[in-house]
């Protein structure tokens, strides 16, 4: 018996659910829709507005629950009577399933091109989700998950690629762009050879029974070595294969006894098929290679039922890839390659309501959607359950803009916006898994305190809590659960968690605190500016306030300690903190220099926290720049993260500051002082996905200075970025982790000045 | 129980055995040696001798009848105690048969390498066969099999190759020269995975009834299509790929209803195993395809234990290999292939001992051996006989010089010697099957006068034409027996036959005959022509001489009617016989305007019967050209074959004539007049396989005239021959049959003149 429980929880949203689109599979069956949620604050025409988002679901579930899943949706899903619903079927009784959705939920089927939907949902995923892609290397036990981007840099194209999809039989197609895509190669062993054959071999097609068969078989009793044809005096320089090549799948089968052996011994029945599974996937890889001798590209996709995260597989036709090609191809593979043609049928369907005058989601940037992610959805290969429903799900949400990497990264040198990679630093995943444990019950109080009038408040706040701590034990377990483990995935997940319920903004309540506190201040600040009469010790001043304001930080265990201690932390008492130079890194002098040969025209500033930090600290800063004569812009993120200041914030403190000082008020009015927001929603910055609305203006307005201000954006992210145009990072050093990783002290400062990185030798 | 004749007809010649090698494979094994034969007369060190010559015997019988085997071996080979014996193997217990040998016979086992071995093997069945290699086509029911030489011309060369062996695994090795090859690809799925599979699935690997059971398998009962998986809408535009191509290998047997009917159903195992045979053969045509696809030859051979003239087998790989190349490529076959390890360890051995000071099997051609080879060696695939032993035997003889193409042949088109194929010409072959039937008792007839003195003549000359006969009807019914079934085989095979019964030479009697009278009338038919003036004049008189001379001519029956008719067919009778000009072909005036144009300088005439023909023909014609100036070289057969005059014979007629014409003793004497043979022994002309002392000669002559005579050669084979310099096929049309094909009348006369054709648009 299923529980509504456990299909709610895998099928969720779906009173306001549309979009629907099924991929019929022999096993499973992949179901996609998209639904509206309640969110955030967020952006919509240049409007702060609280407004619902966008979110896709996709869920996985057996073919037999195909029924009782269609009755959950129809019960649910208003308006869906006589709407299309697009789908792809590789089922060979597809008419008795499309009839049961068709009737079941009084919806038009629409059957679609199965390649073409593959192919458009692979564009999907690729476009959208970071680390979708990863290789798998077996034989690394500390982390055999290595992810990559396809879009580091502006520079960069998901194309051309090729997909291989192992399913009944094997195909091969090279996908050129959005919709230019060729059958390349394909073959008839797939995983039909492997079930079918497996069925008559042993009477299961279980993938799970079989593959834990395979994982304890050994195929050296079944299949003819090239040893035991060549002999013990076998020379490997002769043919150039090494001894314990299979040269006969099976070839030891034919014997007589051996074949009696197998109808008995459940431990020869385990070696047969490992010596099926490794016959199908060195047949795949060898045909791979093959075909992609001549192709110029070593982006390869693999999906299909018989790859899907399965440890064995992604191992043989790992190593069966490197040794037909030599070396020269690498096998990589999708996190959430079951979802592609599912999610492919509903873009086409999407694309086809777009003509109609609909929205085409493809013309936005969409998130993973980590909080309300299943284990698969996630990426944690696992064992089957006792679970009466077997749901796995993936969810994204809608960004609402399109997100593209940031047009002043140099062309030159790979972007990786992550200085500390936690998947393979143990010592720093162990630091950050703990320190975002420590912080969950403080963020927790914040929380509460800004839904004071909200009688749930404490108990929502506690299922944060425990959701999150879950959470993060998983992630010592299996690291690689968000693809690449980073500090930006932590506080991601950390804020979808709190977002999920209910809170949509924690530090609300501080936030406004402490920028109208700030704003009040910034009139003495400018005025003791102002007051000097040399251009340059002024510019030098502000960029010592810049970092004295980053002191200020609700997200620095060692700075809440400050901010709590005392009745006031003033901007005065920060300016006291930073040492004296020469700091950490410090390269004040290079920055001014240059300022003042004439460069730094046109500076773009992406700004870290709410309060003195911002207020004090980069408007100053940027008001220097404005009296030389520079246009500046100022970046915030668009959604909240912990007490940094969202675009909403930035707006009205803007307003206000403009009230109180001429110079800010006429450069707004005039258009040299602008605000932005980068399209994000985290303390860190990933260069890869700004909104592309800021990548045109930088470009249009000849940014010739990039600075990055704050720990979050500068040091844990984006310290080794490099950029075609000068770039400063400023940041105060606030966890002692960090000052002992970086050779500093605690409030050690980085003032980090580096002239155009197109070339990296520079 | 084996019986001892069956195994005697199969290892033959055992006592003057020597030179073992065996190749020791899972089912099979073959074994191979030299001996020594009495042999008709053969040329020694430039003498005429009756001498032994040199049998290569070819062995292949079930891997059970190996110690049989041995004993027989052992019991009959003298002086092979201490020996080596060279081996490759492919068995998993190399070891116990290695043994088993070793001690039976009491020799040395060297364990060769079995790619090498495969390599030198094909090597030198390509060099020695004709028609060796073939196409299969399952669809041409008149004609399923194409032959093919690798040696047609001069300019052709064997290499490179790529050899593709089919046996556990597969293997693609290309060889670029005798000793020079590479490994260039493989895979682990072949026979290995087939019987393994089917002994798994179906409690059997034996290859005849898995081929029985695959012959009458409907695999779309057990495979998906392209059409069951995208359904009955499936657009082929899309992916370019058939409906009812295999989408998936027993795609439909993961399903529980089927794999239970598997077991009950005889019908559904069929099924299985044509879908496993599939699954393999295209596995293997694609792989080789996919390799192949950056070589330059499309010369591809098949071999290996699974590919063995199995009809289905190469039916499959054939339409595999087309499929996946696009029609690039072509599978081609190989007659003997079983026999290509065993030889090529014998041809290893032997170079062995060649460094020892032996000769080199390799520095000389050998023929086939019709007469001595069983139905496989004949290539008539069969199923399994009741034979207690089933050996199968490949004869070749060693001709004792080495053959080349004749290197005047024209580069530009590609070279056939046979104007008929009896395999796709049904009514030829019908006609020279019962001309053939209805001649072996005439020539049965000579045979016995050509041995008076022996009391066993008339006995073997029975079983001489039962034999005949038996092989004429296995023709009917197989055509493909001998490769391409022409004139020139047919023949070869009785002349095969009659010497295997100590019939060295049927017509030697009435050839001395013929020729005596033919020298004793030459100085009157010379003195005739000498006593005309005008030198043009003489030449026409003297080449219809020649075409009257070739009237004469015990194979054709038109003419042995005439010459057993009458007391005595004269010279001057057989001239009023040649028609009045125009000729049925007739250039005889471009012919001397040529030759009185200064052409012709260094003639060679390759010449046809005993007697008249050569004596009274050929002698006058070429004492003209000698006459001019010219060279002569008259080129006989090497070998006995009905009455055409044997190298021996020409040398003493040739004594004869000097001592009765001066002009003709001082030609001769100077070197302008010189003796020569094709190294042949067969009433055609092959111009593939000449003398290599020929070939030299001709080139170092500077040969400008190649004159070919009798309708064998020129006529049978030859009339569409291109020549690079002029040439001149003179004939009389002596039987209704070719004068009805020709167009033309019995003794009807073909005077083809043809310049240079080495641009055939001339």
């Amino acid at each position: 018996m299923h529980t509504i429980d456990e299909m709610e929880s895998a099928l969720r949203n779906l009173s306001a659910a549309s979009n629907f689109s099924f991929d019929i599979g022999l096993r499973v069956i992949k179901v996609v829709y998209t639904s509206r949620i309640p969110r955030h604050p967020a952006i919509v025409n240049d409007r702060l507005t609280k407004d619902d988002g966008t979110r896709l679901h996709c869920i996985h579930f057996p073919f037999t629950d195909l029924d009782k899943v269609c009755e959950y949706i129809a019960q649910r899903v208003k308006n869906l009577k006589g709407k299309t619903v697009q789908f792809t079927s590789t089922h060979q009784d597809s008419e008795a399933c499309v009839k049961l959705i068709r009737d079941t939920l009084g919806v038009k089927m629409e059957r679609v091109n199965d390649m073409t939907c593959h192919v458009k949902g692979t564009n999907f995923l690729l476009n959208n989700i970071l680390d979708e892609v990863f290789v798998y290397d077996h034989h690394n036990v500390d982390c055999r998950y290595f992810f990559q981007t396809c879009l580091n840099s502006p520079h960069d194209s998901v194309f051309p690629y090729v997909l291989v999809n192992v399913g009944t039989g094997m195909s091969i197609v090279r996908v050129n762009g959005e919709s230019d895509f060729e059958y390349i190669g394909g073959s008839h062993c797939g995983g039909g050879a492997f079930f079918g054959l497996a069925k008559l071999l042993i009477g299961s097609a279980d993938i799970d029974e079989l593959l834990v068969m395979a994982e304890d078989g050994d195929h050296r009793k079944v299949d003819s070595l090239v040893c035991d044809i060549y002999g013990s005096d076998y020379n490997e320089q002769l043919l150039g294969l090494p001894p314990d090549l299979i040269a006969g799948s099976f070839g030891k089968c034919s014997n007589n006894d051996f074949a009696d052996q197998v109808k008995d011994d459940p431990e020869y029945r385990k070696d047969c098929i490992r010596s099926l599974l490794l016959m199908i996937s060195n047949s795949v890889g060898q045909v791979v290679s093959l075909v992609l001798n001549n192709e110029k590209t070593n982006r390869l996709f693999f999906n299909g039922f018989m790859v899907r995260n399965h440890p064995i597989i992604m191992r043989t036709l790992s190593y069966a890839i490197n040794f037909w090609s030599r070396g020269t191809l690498q096998a990589h593979f999708l996190r959430h390659e079951a979802f592609m043609a599912a999610i492919g049928g509903m873009v086409l369907g999407k694309e086809r309501l777009e003509k109609q005058g609909e929205v085409n989601i493809e013309h936005y940037s969409w998130r993973e959607h980590y909080a309300g992610c299943s284990d698969l959805g996630r990426f944690v290969p696992r064992r089957p359950t006792d679970a009466a429903f077997r749901g796995e799900v993936l969810e994204l949400d809608c960004a609402d803009i399109l997100m593209r990497p940031f047009p002043l990264l140099s062309p030159a040198v790979e972007y990786d916006p992550d200085t500390v990679d936690l998947n393979s630093d143990l010592a720093a995943r162990e630091f950050w898994l703990t320190i975002m444990e420590e912080s969950v019950h403080k963020m927790c109080t914040k929380a509460i305190e800004s839904q004071a009038e909200s009688p749930t408040a404490a108990e929502r706040a506690d299922v944060v809590a425990k959701k999150y701590l879950e959470q993060l034990q998983l992630l010592r377990d299996k690291p690689f659960a968000y693809g690449t483990c980073n500090v930006r995935n932590l506080l991601d997940l950390r804020e979808q968690i709190f977002q999920e319920h209910e809170f949509d903004d924690p530090f609300k309540l501080q936030k406004k605190l402490e920028n109208d506190l700030a704003v009040r201040e910034l009139p003495k600040v400018v005025a003791k500016l102002d007051s000097m009469d040399d251009a340059r010790e002024r510019l030098a001043e502000a960029t010592k306030g810049l970092l004295a304001g980053n002191v200020f930080d609700w997200g620095a265990k060692e700075v809440v300690k400050l901010m709590e201690g005392e009745e006031t932390f003033t901007f005065q008492k920060a300016i006291d903190v930073i040492p004296e130079r020469p700091w950490l890194h410090d390269s004040l002098d290079e920055f001014l220099d240059e300022t003042f040969n004439g460069s730094h025209k046109s500076i773009v500033v992406f700004v870290d926290n709410s309060g003195a930090d911002v207020v004090l600290g980069v408007i100053p800063f940027a008001r220097e720049f404005l009296k030389l004569g520079s246009q500046v812009t100022i970046v915030s993120n668009l959604l909240p993260a912990l007490n940094d200041i969202t675009y909403g914030e930035l707006e009205e403190v803007m307003a206000e500051v403009a009230q109180r000082d001429e110079l800010l008020k006429r450069s707004m009015t005039e258009g040299t002082l602008k605000i932005m927001h980068s399209g994000q929603g985290s303390p860190c910055l990933d260069l890869r996905r700004i909104d592309s609305k800021l990548c045109e203006l930088v470009l249009r307005d000849k940014v010739d200075l990039v600075v990055i201000e704050g720990m979050g954006r500068a040091l844990h992210t984006n310290f080794n970025a490099h950029f075609s145009v000068p770039s400063l990072k400023a940041a105060v050093i606030k966890t002692r982790w960090l000052a002992d990783r970086m050779g500093g002290d605690i409030f050690s400062v980085v003032c980090k000045y580096e002239k155009n990185q197109s070339n990296p030798s520079q």
